[in-house]
C-alpha cells in the first residue's frame, strides 16, 4: 500500500528525532534538564540547530519526546519479563532488576524517569508513566494478594504507589549519594525489606531465593 | 565585646542573604533550578540584581545557600523530636512527620530536599545532607536492633539508607503525582509497610498506635 508505506524523508526525520532525543538523554542525565541548552543538545545530537528545530520547537518538547521514549523502552521490557515468570513477587523482582540495568546502560530510561519527577520543570502531565506503572504494579500486587502469596493491611492500589515511591527513591538517593554503581545493590535491599513486609512467613526463604536469583552478581 | 557586635552593615547584609534563600526556594519550588533565572530570583527576593550579586555570584551559589538552609531549619526539627520521644522507632516516625509538615509548608525545605538529589545540577557535593540524614537514622536503629525493638536481616546502616530512599521516593512521586496534599498519607504508608518488615509481631500494635498518633488528623 504505497499510502503507508514510508517516504524516505520520514525515515530521514525518524533517525534525526531518534538522534535528538538520545543526545537530549544524556545532556539531561549528565547535567540536568534546566542547564541543559539547544545548542547543547544540538551538539550532543549530531543534529544541526536547523534541523533540530524542524522537529521540536523547544526544550521541553524535547524532554517530553525523551519521556516517551523511556516509556517505549520500559514497558516492553517489563512486558517480557511478564511473560517469562509465573509468581507475581518474580514477575515484580524481575522487573525491577530488568528497569535497573536500563538504568544503569541507558541515558534515555535515567533521563525520562528524573524528567516525569521534575513536575516543576514540566508542565505536560508528565506523572502519567508513574501512574501506568502503578496501575500494572497494582495488577500484579492484587493477583498475588488474593492468592495468599503476599499479606498486606494495604490494598493493592495503596501498596503498588508504596512500592514504586520506594524503587524511585532508592534508586535516585543511590545515584546522588554512593553512586550509580550501587544501584542494583540499593533495590536489592529494597526487596530484602518488601520480602519481610508483606510475604507470608512460611514463603519468605522461597521469595528470597527468587530475590537472589535475580540481583545475582551484584 | 565590641568585636563580635555585628554592625549594621552586617546585619542588612543577612536580612538580603535571607531574602535570597527564601525566593529562590520558592521560584527552584515552582520551576526547577534549572529554568531558574538571576532576575525571576531576585524578583521574588525583592532583592536588587546587583544587591544581590554582592552576596552570590551564581545560581548555583544560592542554590547551595538554599540546601545549607534546608539542612539548618530540618536537622533541629529532628533533634528536638529525638529529645521528646524516647523509643527509636517513635523518634523516626516522628521525625518524618515532622520534616512531611516542613515540606508542606516551608518552600526552602521542598527547594533543598530537591536540589540535593540532583546531582547532574550541582557541582558541589549536595548529597552531605542525604549522609548526615541516614547516619542519625543509623544511629537510632542501632539502638533499636541491638534491643531487640527492631528487627532485620539487614545492618543498621544499610536499613537506614533503605528508609530514607523510601522516604524521599515516597514524598517525590506523591508530590508529582497525586499533589503535595498526598505526602503525608503516602508516608504514612510507609510506615505501615516498614512497621510490617521491621517489628517483631508482638510490638505491631504498639508501633501502629505510636504511627497513628503521629499520622492523625490526615
Amino acid at each position: 500500500m504505497p499510502a503507508t508505506r514510508r517516504t524516505p524523508t520520514q525515515e530521514r526525520g525518524q533517525v534525526t528525532q531518534k538522534a535528538v532525543v538520545e543526545g537530549a538523554a544524556e545532556v539531561f542525565d549528565r547535567i540536568g534538564f534546566g542547564n541543559a541548552s539547544l545548542s547543547m543538545i544540538a551538539e550532543a545530537s549530531g543534529i544541526s540547530q536547523g534541523s533540530m528545530y524542524f522537529h521540536f520547537k523547544s526544550k521541553e518538547q524535547i524532554a517530553l519526546a525523551v519521556i516517551h521514549e523511556q516509556h517505549a523502552r520500559s514497558l516492553p521490557v517489563m512486558a517480557r519479563v511478564s511473560e517469562q515468570y509465573v509468581g507475581a513477587l518474580e514477575r515484580l523482582i524481575r522487573a525491577s532488576r530488568a528497569i535497573v540495568d536500563q538504568l544503569e546502560t541507558d541515558a534515555v530510561v535515567r533521563a525520562g524517569i528524573r524528567l516525569a519527577l521534575d513536575e516543576g520543570s514540566l508542565s505536560a502531565p508528565a506523572g502519567s508513566f508513574y501512574e501506568d506503572w502503578i496501575a500494572g504494579t497494582a495488577s500484579e500486587l492484587e493477583t498475588a494478594l488474593e492468592a495468599g502469596e503476599l499479606v498486606s493491611s494495604m490494598s493493592a492500589a495503596d501498596l503498588a504507589r508504596t512500592l514504586i515511591g520506594f524503587f524511585t527513591g532508592v534508586q535516585l538517593t543511590a545515584q546522588a549519594t554512593i553512586g550509580r554503581s550501587e544501584v542494583a545493590v540499593s533495590v536489592n535491599r529494597m526487596w530484602i525489606f518488601t520480602i519481610d513486609a508483606i510475604v507470608p512467613e512460611e514463603h519468605r526463604a522461597a521469595a528470597n531465593r527468587i530475590r537472589e536469583h535475580a540481583f545475582s552478581g551484584l
